[in-house]
């Protein structure tokens, strides 16, 4: 049976054929001893000035070896890569939260590799907590000193974030915490982990976790963070994608500036690259004789910037292909060192051809749904721990959104609404008025109690400069301030935002931007109950009424005669 | 029947009930004859301020009306946000090449939207070519002076690159080109095309499309690419989730430098945004006494830069997920204005815990033969159109591709291989040089006949002064030099790599990177045929080494503590 796997994969499994492949497997692993474990070893080259001539083989007594040629496992010249297998991980074992807990797995001898949270040395036995991170749930590897590597454990080799190897024999577990648990038969260090590794098992804040960026995934919060992060973007690539539009990656780098305004940052190679940037003189820029900025000595010569929407871009192909979207990263130069601004985040843009503000509010609808529907049905255990650690009653908010129909109201009942309240606002209400969060707040909480609300029809006067579209409002985005270092900006890991409220103008023609954001203040986990979670609106189609627009927000038409064609040439 | 949808929506068909719905559609239509057509209504406000007060009703002329008030459409407080349904295209009723070709259609009436691409006009009857972007193949539209909307035609108010709705029967063509088209009942104008339109049906060259870039994805070849490249980023997606791992998206804007070479974009708003950036004096940046740029007045405090791999962030999560990808965009500043190089692409990059270089082979190679039957499956039409007009053979070297065993060498095999050759090279062959194109090609074409080589085991002497991979070596990418527009970036619409070559090397921990790059070459798509698509290596998982390493290429371990760590605490 296992000549059919790979000997160079030897570890990689098919998740229905365990069985069958680990019932030989223990023979492969003595025959060639020195190379235990086998997933680790290097094919070390015939020359010793190769940068790679040295193998590190952990023996089984869990000590690495000091690295030494060794052998030359020769490569055979043209010979067939190898297969590749899907890896067997916890999560097919304890399939999640709602599976059978791993019961259907009892008696198989399997391998298991990830890292120590916890060891608790008993007399008789040891309980070792192993995390793959591919679920929430440890696996609890119960070893006796029969086990071969025990050794390891007793020379402290075993400590909380080693990575290990262990093969052992699924068996129903007696503890109350879990339903099965795998009884050890072997056991490798295949990462030693110093005594000083910051993530022990006690509970630190998320203050302290953010100067320990680089580890943080391992924890329970932050692994459960990316896992739904993940399936909320392959629910979003998934949703268009199954209604037919087309992934567009719009520019990064840009020398055009969509919205109007702007809050852009430049890029440039005039500053010298990194290790030299610090010590820059500023007289080495390149000037002209007038002592401006010389451009044409620049990459692109000419000013460039990071784009803040993708959207113009996303209209040239609506206009060709039909619906479109984008899901890209967008910046923001915002001047505000607050906490709900955000100078990099990741954006949806879907453009819809043929479409109106109606067409725009029943995909974004659709669409939120869809993805909420989706992390509650792929990440179960996921969501059960924020629901119980991070935000009580979350997975009955999320359900009645993904259940309940969204309302929507026009900008002037919303404002009619607020006047009608019984209710002494801090920003007084008058038509024309842009929204406050307190009058939001009424409106989704109080007035229509908590359902998702999309307000719609906004007045020109709480459009911002933007020629195409309505309201440039945007939170749900954050930015760190000072204490925010560019590097570890993804780290930033960002929560869902709960509950949601749409203000959506309808200016020009369709489109719909999707900000789903997520948010973490100060290092702190931290929803908003009412927020912008998306904004749409119809796109103006008619030429005329474009250049006026332009005109009248004395922008260049010159500048846009790009755009301008899109609607020259059959708007769609 | 028609009751079940909503009004707002009434052309959104669920692919299988078309025929119930329409059949009870024309009512609708001549009973709201003013919102006519139906989608493309504004929903006016009461208040004449309002910026959206005005409505453009296309009437069945076909000629706009000059914007007028009308009667108010009331959106009722809090009514329900209507249903999202899957727009109906002509792909649904064509399917692609392959399918039926809509013959099982034929005597349904239905609607179709999009462009069109020709008018002929005969004596008796009139054909339009329309064309919505869902596939390569246009609609035929038959149409004689009874249709509805026939006086368009007269006033010659349908020409190329307008866009038009509309409605019509499903027929069998009498012509060879396609089995189907539509009896033409009732057309409307959507938006006007001017007689200037520049994408007329005769062929164009691909650099007079690069002037048009914004109209360019209406050609066929455009279209098609950008369909492809969507199937591809989807097909990407889909086999990693299917596997296991998780999408990371790392920051763009960085501090670090995870080559350890230049050639990064500075990221700042030291320089004035968008409008004021062409006149800034380099005066008005700040400075320190010193007279150097004052860093700690730009936005991050300190020097940021695009980032130019994931790589470093991807492995922190690695080391906790044991699986992850990420998928996003990547610059290169590099100081060429070749056409082999790009400022901005995107890249994939996998890292893998637990994992050796045989593990990231073989992934790589699941990878590629994944998406390529992705797209040979998924994207017949527009591959059969790529094999005719843009490179004959292809499908038959991707078939190859997606079938073909693909084959290891190691670097020294490679070398004893172009040594024997009896051919003469331009750069003599030597142990310990680096691999030219001349000899890529020796080996990829000659010596094993096309097949898909990886070469491994590079030498560190071939490897570039990074200090946890082998080799920078990247092809395929491309930037236009100074004709390169940075706002047209993403209309450098780029092309498969047809064949290719992936020199491997072994340095570090499991990782792979996967350069999916496509070409377009002075607006002249060009394939290349051996080229790297996919660099990987396995990791230095053990700490002393990167130590001694980063020692070696004289860079601060200061400055990679974090990364370091990743090693201290449970390698993977």
């Amino acid at each position: 049976m296992a000549a059919a796997f790979s000997p160079a994969t030897p570890l990689r499994l098919r998740p229905y054929s365990t069985v069958r492949f680990l019932s030989s497997y223990p023979r492969y692993l003595t025959k060639q001893h020195h190379f235990f474990p086998p997933l680790l070893h290097r094919h070390p080259t015939a020359r010793p000035r190769f940068f790679c001539s040295v193998i590190s083989a952990a023996l089984p007594s869990g000590e690495r070896t000091k690295p030494e040629l060794m052998e030359y496992q020769k490569v055979e010249m043209g010979s067939k890569v190898g297969e590749f297998r899907k890896k067997f991980k916890i999560v097919d074992i304890k399939g999640g939260a709602g599976a059978d807990q791993g019961l259907g797995r009892v008696g198989q001898t399997l391998v298991v590799m990830g890292w120590v949270r916890t060891l608790r040395v008993q007399s008789s036995v040891t309980f070792i907590e192993v995390n793959d991170g591919s679920c929430l749930s440890n696996m609890q590897c119960v070893m006796t000193s029969e086990a071969e590597g025990y050794d390891q454990v007793e020379s402290g080799l075993i400590t909380t974030g080693a990575s290990i190897w262990i093969q052992g024999t699924v068996v129903a577990s007696q503890g109350s915490k879990q339903k099965v648990e795998l009884k050890v038969e072997k056991i490798v260090v295949v990462g030693k982990s110093d005594p000083s590794y910051p993530i022990q098992k006690k509970r630190v804040s998320r203050e302290y976790l953010r100067t320990k960026a680089h580890l943080r995934p391992r924890t329970n919060t932050f692994g459960a963070v990316a896992r739904v992060r993940n399936a909320l973007a392959y629910a979003t690539h998934k949703f268009f994608q199954e209604n037919g539009f087309v992934w567009i990656s719009s520019p990064i780098i840009t020398a055009s500036d969509c919205e109007g305004a702007g809050e852009q940052f430049c890029v440039t190679t005039l500053i010298p690259s990194t290790s030299e940037a610090a010590d820059s003189p500023v007289n080495a820029i390149s000037k002209t004789k007038e002592g401006l900025i010389d451009w044409s000595q620049d990459f692109f010569g000419k000013p460039a910037f990071l784009t803040v929407s993708g959207q113009l871009n996303a209209e040239t192909y609506a206009t060709a292909l039909s619906d479109v979207y984008t899901f890209g990263p967008t910046f923001r130069a915002e001047n505000s060192n607050t906490s709900r601004h955000l100078a990099e985040f990741w954006m949806i843009e879907p453009e819809l051809a043929f479409a109106d503000l109606n067409d725009d509010m029943a995909c974004a609808t659709a669409y939120l749904q869809y993805v909420v529907r989706h992390i509650l049905d792929t990440c179960k255990e996921d969501m059960d721990f924020f629901n119980t650690w991070i935000e009580k009653g979350i997975i009955d908010r999320l359900s009645a959104v993904a259940e309940t129909d969204f309302v929507q109201l026009t900008y002037t009942d919303a404002v009619e609404l607020l006047l009608r309240a019984n209710k002494k606002f801090d920003f007084p209400v008058k038509w024309g008025c842009d929204l406050q969060s307190e009058h939001e707040r009424y409106i989704t909480e109080e007035a229509f109690g908590g359902c998702p609300v999309i307000i719609r029809d906004y007045p020109k006067a709480c459009c911002p400069p933007s020629f195409l579209r309505s309201r440039h409002s945007i939170c749900g985005r954050m930015m760190m301030g000072k204490l925010w270092q560019p590097w570890i900006c993804w780290f930033l890991e960002l929560l869902l935002i709960f509950a949601l409220f749409m203000p959506n103008g309808i200016c020009m023609t369709s489109r719909l931007m999707l900000y789903v954001v997520y948010l973490l203040e100060s290092g702190k986990l931290k929803h908003i109950y009412v927020g912008e979670l998306i904004g749409g609106s119809q796109r103006e189609e008619r030429l005329e009424y474009l250049e006026d627009r332009l005109d009248e927000l004395k922008l260049d038409k010159e500048n846009y005669w790009w755009y301008l064609d899109l609607r020259r040439y059959g708007s769609g």
